[in-house]
């Protein structure tokens, strides 16, 4: 006998529960970023590897699925790399393609190849599997979905007061309440390097204050010393530390620290605005929180970044984040084309409804009604009446074996369908139906039109 | 200045419009698998090599694309292969992945991984994307969706009058009339074949017939001659060529030049279930017609065999297709598992829609009003209102810049939405909107009630 087949770790099968309630998600996503006006694109799965590699450093170049070429690809193998056995270079030479490693990427190529056809400012959104050759662990998988949003030639900072009214909307939607949506912004974090002297240095500094939910205070100053930051630097970061207080006196107290730096005050005017502006729109399910310590990928982002946490009792880790980048295109030639975005991360968000037990019940609704199957005259009977069920759009359907009454039951039980029809003789006659309700054992004879009415 | 990107050829991008209205069509054929009974599965895009390999014949096997393995990965390489430079065999040692070739084989792959969490019969449908290393040319991509529904699990034949009702419901949800459900059963080709003693030649056979609308009777004929069936044996085809009338009188036909094979009566016996079965039921868009001639994957079908036409003032090939397999699961040493399927062609019939005009209107609808911006006062003010509609699902939104107005209407026209609002100082005093109609060009002002009802 063969082998029981598996799949490539790091993937997965979804079962018909799984895909239900992952598309209540998706769904949930895609109406919003419809109502708020962005209109859904798709890219290719792979792209010339030419487009991808360079993109995400050294470790995401080495993350990315590279496909062989096809035919006699030796035939045209870097001849260095193939008698030195240089996996590294001869790569090149033998795979031309690439899976996408993100969105954002594929995105820019898009705007720059499209460019004449787009009109701007343009809110695209997108929902497609990516892959990685990460290391598969709890919650992080080979193949995995993102869903993003982004406005590209706005530097509007309307749009980041719209993300943020957006992500709340999704988890309103959701019923996921009690969500945080971090914000800072890079003029900040450029601007507390300046005023410390370490503007050389901004990397190590945000990447040590970063820490500081992780590794506390101390330990993120003996990094930032050991970084090459002075003492006398670090001293007046102090009040950054013990910031506190509503967004409104936090503003307060970075506007004195950063009261040197036009940049850094530039990035207090913009938090300023989204603040006041989200205070008076009001939001349902989510709270926005400073967060000076955040900087996620700082080099890619110019403006606001943000971050999103699940509910304080789920142990969890962002459940999306985005920013303002002003640059997303330079890469492929086209400069001054200003982009802001947001990612929702699916995985997550479906492990925390889970745990939070926020799935609805209907989510996974599949069958309404299974027609126990007597005999082929009754068969036909009762696809006459499933015909006009289905075009009320009512899941049904016949057990296609006239096996033995108990074993279609079972199914029906196996499957939780709420309902079976039965059909003998007699009903045929009287042109009724037997509808029992599987949950309450309780059965009635129908017409077809109580049928329909019923089930509908 | 960078070159301008591309993207690798056979591959597509999807602009909001295209991907409008594929969705269209996947939503209606994802609908109509719904109140089938038909339950969502998926499966990963890449799988073990081993899943894939040798089951698409030599030819499959060239197309199907393969990943590279991640790392040193020549540390590995087979060595004699490397030697040799021979592509083909080195292959296997660098590269243990690859790209879905159809959405079958994982199925196949997925039903023997999951029997014991799989409830039988097992209604599945599935519809992902697959990738053929194929020659791109006009309707053929090297990146494709496949949209499946297949039943496994039982050899009622109730499943394939389901299967035709489910193709009639679909085309009669897109408004394509005129279809034709073509039907033929291996037993009846295995049958013929029988009677005129090729049984050894029944691929041969059966290629050769396949070909009769596109080269005629007397090529047909040569070719067979020429793979050395009987001249003999030939002339005892001859009222196959002739077929014509009902279903029913061809049946009739058929019993007479099949009634020396046992499994020719048979597959007619099924057929004539089918169609009385049909006849009954109705059909609203298809046709369903008896082709004697239909072979498809003539290996893998072990009895009905399906295959549907575009209307015939449309120039196309089939639009979708399936059958019957007796023993789907057992290249994954999962014996005595029916299965039958079918499958819909999404980009042939989205041709077909767009050549026939059968794309809804409203199908691409996105944006139903745009707000004007005359500034940050006013945008806070439209954003109340904006707020509001999304809540009661309008799409709605901001211009993002207080750009010139002619600018901000220019856009809205380029992007066919059909209101705009405007917002000035008297309204805010007056808590009013001007709604602007952008075909008409009328304009009224309204409250923020009447606003909501006028877009919902």
């Amino acid at each position: 006998m063969a082998q029981k087949p598996s799949i490539p770790k790091g993937t997965r099968d979804f079962n018909p529960e799984q895909v239900a309630k992952r598309n209540y998600i998706f769904n949930t996503i895609r109406g919003t970023f419809k109502t708020f006006g962005f209109q859904p694109i798709e890219t290719p799965s792979f792209e010339n590897s030419s487009t991808l590699m360079g993109k995400y450093g050294e470790e995401g170049d080495r993350l990315i699925f590279k496909i062989l070429n096809s035919g006699d690809y030796l035939a045209k193998a870097n001849a260095e790399a193939y008698e030195n056995k240089d996996s590294n270079k001869l790569t090149g030479s033998i795979s031309e393609k690439a899976l996408r490693y993100d969105l954002t990427v594929p995105f820019a190529r898009y705007v720059v190849q499209h460019q004449n056809e787009i009109e701007f400012p343009f809110k695209r959104y997108q929902i497609q599997p990516v892959w990685r050759a990460d290391r598969p662990q709890k919650g992080r998988f080979r193949e995995f979905y993102q869903c993003d949003a982004d406005v590209v030639g706005s530097k509007s900072l309307w749009q980041e007061v719209e993300f943020i009214q957006l992500y709340d909307t999704v988890f309103s939607a959701l019923k996921l309440e009690g969500v945080t949506i971090k914000i800072n912004n890079r003029k900040i974090l450029s601007g507390i390097a300046e005023v410390i002297d370490a503007s050389d240095k901004l990397i190590d500094f945000t990447v040590a204050l970063d820490k500081l939910d992780k590794i506390g205070e101390e330990k993120v100053k003996e990094e930032m010393l050991s970084k090459g930051i002075s003492q006398e630097g670090i001293d007046k970061l102090q009040p950054l530390f013990t910031l506190s207080g509503t967004f409104e006196s936090q503003i307060e107290s970075l506007k004195s620290i950063l009261s040197a730096s036009e940049e850094g005050l530039k990035g207090i005017e913009e938090l300023a605005f989204i603040d006041a502006a989200i205070a008076e729109l009001g939001l349902t399910a989510a709270t926005l929180q400073l967060d000076v310590t955040l900087a996620r990928g700082l080099n890619y982002y110019t403006g606001a970044i943000f971050e999103v946490s699940a509910p304080k009792d789920v142990k969890m880790g962002s459940i999306g984040g985005g920013g303002r980048y002003d640059d997303l295109t330079g890469i492929f030639g086209m400069k001054d084309v200003s982009g802001v975005g947001i990612s929702f991360g699916l995985d997550r968000i479906y492990l925390v409804l889970e745990e939070l037990g926020l799935f609805p019940e209907t989510v996974s609704k599949n069958v309404e009604v299974l027609f126990i199957n007597f005999g082929d005259k009754e068969a036909l009977f009762c696809l006459k009446a499933i015909k006009e069920l289905r075009h009320n759009e009512v899941n049904a359907e016949l057990y296609p074996d006239a096996a033995k009454m108990k074993k279609q039951m079972t199914h029906a039980n196996r499957r939780n369908i709420p309902f079976v029809v039965l059909v003998g003789e007699e009903e045929i006659n009287s042109k009724t139906y037997t509808l029992k309700n599987m949950v309450s054992g309780e059965q009635h004879k129908v017409s077809l039109e109580e049928l329909v009415s019923k089930l509908s």
